[in-house]
């Protein structure tokens, strides 16, 4: 596909998201204006709903996947408003932030929240989590697959595994901001429920969107409330609409981002003709050079081993004896945004790059890489 | 401001948004990725936050302007989730559709809702509403600017006036969606509380923003609240991420749609470059033409009067004899998309025609209206 568009050349958006955008989905988003319900953006939306079936590999024809505006924030109150309900405990398995405002999210539909919190920089271990489902009955466990604070890459197939052998009953629901399209997730296969991503991460697409994939399961128990607690993030009200579009027909509930879905259809397009697996694997093989490249600098990252390690992101403590600041000031000078650290015990002490998507083909990846490598030389010297 | 860009030539969406969108805005869909806290686009997002206040009309240094991925939809639940609380009453001034779902978002909320009702194609008649105020101590109030159903616009300022008049603690909450840049709305001087519309309406920028305006009063209650309802649309949350960016600073609660903010700042600067008040007074003009045209094909408009006739779109009643499906159907073999009717009372007899922002300046109206002419004539022989 070639588009009659290139992108001015500008500093490089090396942040856990958002992330570089390719020519091809920049230029769906500047698509002329199509009605929401008409032919050329239903088979549009179509298309993204299908192929988001693939992206969560899932045949179940039961769960469903769905695209609202906004962006992962709302994803958990989609979860929190619509899969428990006031009283319910939920479980989270907390690797930082993120987790800890899922949690927050969860509290505010009045929900009884346990948090099992991982040492900084490693992950929860099975065993508590194990413990934790034996003692109490948990209507849902919360696991964020990368969080995105520590880059900590939480173990989803074994969680999982967990939760069928001991409360086979309870939820699974994944936050996968920074995980769907970047790190393997087997929707089915691991038995999850419920997970989530934004537009913005491994999605390659600008922001905008939240896009979550549900269960049969998680739908029976939401479409089966009572009473709703949210109008915008109501499954009730989504779910007849994402149906209805995905078997070939418009409807309304609230009006769809035509353009960056149009954006996404080009992305997930793209990331399905090379294959999943294969796109995996290419980011994962980035991934690990640009972490054998900051171990040669002598530059620690985070997790606490490579095991635990996202491969979308990679987290790393600033060296020794250089201001992390002024460090992160020489790279937006040679035109590389990355990202500060934001754990709260950490703050100041590290910083992330984002190595997801189009960054990874363009050769991004070696370009920040030599730049932090000669910017740490020069603040050394 | 000259882009390269060109859009292609395609079906003109003239229905009551999206609408159709200038190359500057489309172009600025495609701005290339910049961090969400990066300077260049917290100065996009600072310019955006500081034009809304003038697109609103206030100065009032105590309100403050918001920009959240979502839909005008998402605007409601921003409303019933922060200004009212559980077993509050609200009236709502129903002329539609809309109306009626802003009521349903409300009970979600557990609010106390009373509804008055326009007869179809009417607005509420202002001593109905005074008598409900007296009658019952209300919270808040919900006015539908204008009602997409319907193409009604009730007289904001005059309902205002009853409500300081009679019940001043009553909240007033406007639903802008399409009135916000084609209606005349003075927040400050009418006294309005809370005022929402969508980034596809007369903001003319593709759908996936959620844009609203809160005077000091109505956020010192939802800054002042015990407990939140809702975690993404909650005001306390996004007060102060909006006030740093508007200080000129990043601060982070979700990921802002970065490209669509960069177009509603090209929009908001050309809006306010021509001048809201010469802008109103165009689109308001060509209205006028169009209704005029339509009146003289003999087709007869929803509204029961020009003074409550919206200047935004036009609702209008199928000719007799005609079948509306075949009509809408030649006009989109003719390259334009027009809406059908969606007021339950009425589907299948009238169709609506949006002329908001772009069209009405490219001359699309005139061409929608010359189809229209064209194609009741050949239905007609």
């Amino acid at each position: 596909m070639t588009v009659p568009y290139k992108q001015e050349e500008h500093k490089l958006t090396m942040i856990p998201g958002p992330i570089e955008f390719s020519d091809e989905v920049l230029y769906a988003m500047s698509t002329p204006s199509q009605a929401h319900t008409s032919p050329e953006f239903v088979a549009t939306f179509q298309s993204v709903l299908k192929s988001l079936r693939q992206l969560f590999q899932s045949t179940d024809a039961s769960a469903q996947s769905y695209v609202l505006s906004g962006s992962g924030t709302l994803g958990w109150d989609v979860a929190a408003a619509n899969l428990v309900e006031k009283g319910d405990k939920v479980l989270v398995s907390s690797t930082g932030f993120f987790s800890d405002s899922f949690a927050d999210c969860l509290r505010v539909y009045d929900v009884d929240v346990d948090v099992v919190t991982a040492p900084i920089g490693d992950v929860v271990p099975l065993d508590q989590i194990e413990a934790q489902l034996n003692k109490e009955k948990y209507t849902a466990i919360t696991i964020t697959h990368v969080d995105t604070s520590t880059s900590v890459v939480s173990d989803v197939a074994s969680i999982c595994a967990v939760v069928k052998k001991v409360s086979p009953e309870t939820l699974i629901i994944v936050d996968g901001v920074c995980s769907i399209g970047v790190e393997d997730l087997k929707f089915d296969d691991w038995g999850v429920d419920f997970a989530l991503t934004a537009s913005q991460k491994a999605l390659c697409v600008p922001a905008g969107l939240c896009v979550f994939f549900a269960s049969g399961r998680a739908l029976e128990k939401a479409l089966s409330r009572e009473k709703d607690s949210t109008f915008f993030g109501s499954l009730k009200r989504w779910t007849p609409i994402m149906k209805a579009y995905e078997s070939g027909y418009g409807a309304y509930f609230a009006t769809p981002a035509v353009q960056t879905i149009t954006a996404l259809k080009v992305s997930l397009d793209d990331i399905l003709e090379e294959t999943l697996q294969k796109r995996l694997a290419k980011q994962a093989k980035a991934s690990t050079k640009f972490k054998s490249e900051m171990a040669q600098l002598g530059l620690r990252i985070l997790p606490v081993n490579d095991t635990v390690a996202a491969h979308g992101l990679t987290a790393v403590y600033f060296p020794e004896n250089v201001n992390g600041a002024e460090l992160l000031a020489k790279l937006a000078a040679k035109g590389f945004t990355v990202a500060g650290g934001i754990h709260k015990a950490l703050v100041g002490k590290y910083f992330r790059v984002g190595h997801m998507g189009r960054s990874v083909y363009a050769g991004h990846v070696d370009l920040v890489s030599k730049a932090i490598q000669e910017t740490v030389k020069e603040l050394r010297q």
